[in-house]
């Protein structure tokens, strides 16, 4: 704090952290989109080459600044190495797996759901992120309009946070106390649909 | 608050909220099923009868504290009042049309979700509480084995906490948009399996 007040420092110890705090308030006053490493820079009083320096690039200081455990395009999102797997299936199996390595690293699904219920800025950053980072890169079904394939990803979605909420914030056995993959076959044959079936 | 100090008063216009604030501290202390009208009443020092004038009962009086926008109970579960309509539709209308009735009244799923991520015990209280009021009411599947009963009621809370978590915090459209009714009849074949369908 009181260092803050000397101006421009050079790389101490606590500047990757004085850089992320910084990320976090401009991602809540401009979104995600609207952010640029220039104004955390500028937020954090650093150079922006410092920026450059302990962050990849936008996504990467979102991921840091919202203590995710992944960069979300990690998931996987249409493979299917072999064919006893449906897309649905790897989907949820990757997306649980991450959070579940993540609890207790400091970054915690509870976490990060407490600041998107606080405050509709951060809830904004975050859809806009997923939107650049899964759904831009997302496959779409040949001949489906605009609206059907965002109806496709927003109920994706739903099944991925509800199962999510009930796993790590709820806790309601057997979705709290199973594995990923025993989830996966119950709820797979749902992302399937919302991904590839009839959803009309 | 320093009218608490003057010990236990009489109904005076404050007296339902130091009521509700004293059962929001009983129920995160002791869960849903550990808290008793009588344990709220000597945490907000006054008598257990005030507490009766005020609140039908212990889950009128978590309603309360939660600011939940209804008694679970009030959403239809199984009910078809017409051969076109699923259950899982009704279910999905029900609870987002509730929802949306309570946001901008001083009762919002953000707010509700903001309590349950920010403190584990809060989100024991709200599964303790659920589990009383809707899972030990709705029917059972003739022939199956508790474990897959509490498999299937974990799945739908999955699909109806993400839906409502899409359309109120992440606010993707369309589901953010369009009504609970066109919601409900894509995400109601989900419900549909998941309460009555194959699910393993």
């Amino acid at each position: 704090m009181s260092a803050a007040a000397a101006g421009r420092r050079p790389g101490k110890v606590d500047t990757r952290g004085q850089i992320i705090d910084a990320a976090k308030r401009v991602f809540a006053a401009k979104g995600y989109d609207g952010a640029s490493l220039r104004a955390v820079a500028r937020e954090a009083d650093v150079d922006p080459a410092l920026v450059h320096h302990y962050f990849d690039g936008k996504a990467s200081l979102f991921v840091a600044a919202m203590a995710l455990p992944f960069d979300p395009r990690a998931v996987p999102v249409h493979e299917h190495p072999d064919r006893s797997t449906s897309a649905g299936t790897m989907v949820i199996t990757g997306f649980l797996t991450m959070w579940d390595h993540a609890e207790g690293t400091g970054s915690s699904f509870a976490s990060c759901v407490a600041g998107m219920a606080a405050s509709t800025s951060v809830a904004d950053a975050m859809r806009e992120f997923v939107a650049e980072r899964v759904w831009e890169r997302s496959p779409v079904i040949q001949g489906e309009s605009e609206g059907q394939t965002r109806q496709r990803r927003a109920l994706v979605a739903s099944q991925l946070m509800g199962l999510a909420f009930i796993r790590y914030i709820l806790r309601v056995p057997p979705i709290s106390t199973t594995t990923p993959e025993e989830i996966a076959r119950w709820a797979g044959p749902t992302l399937d649909r919302y991904m590839a079936g009839p959803i009309d």
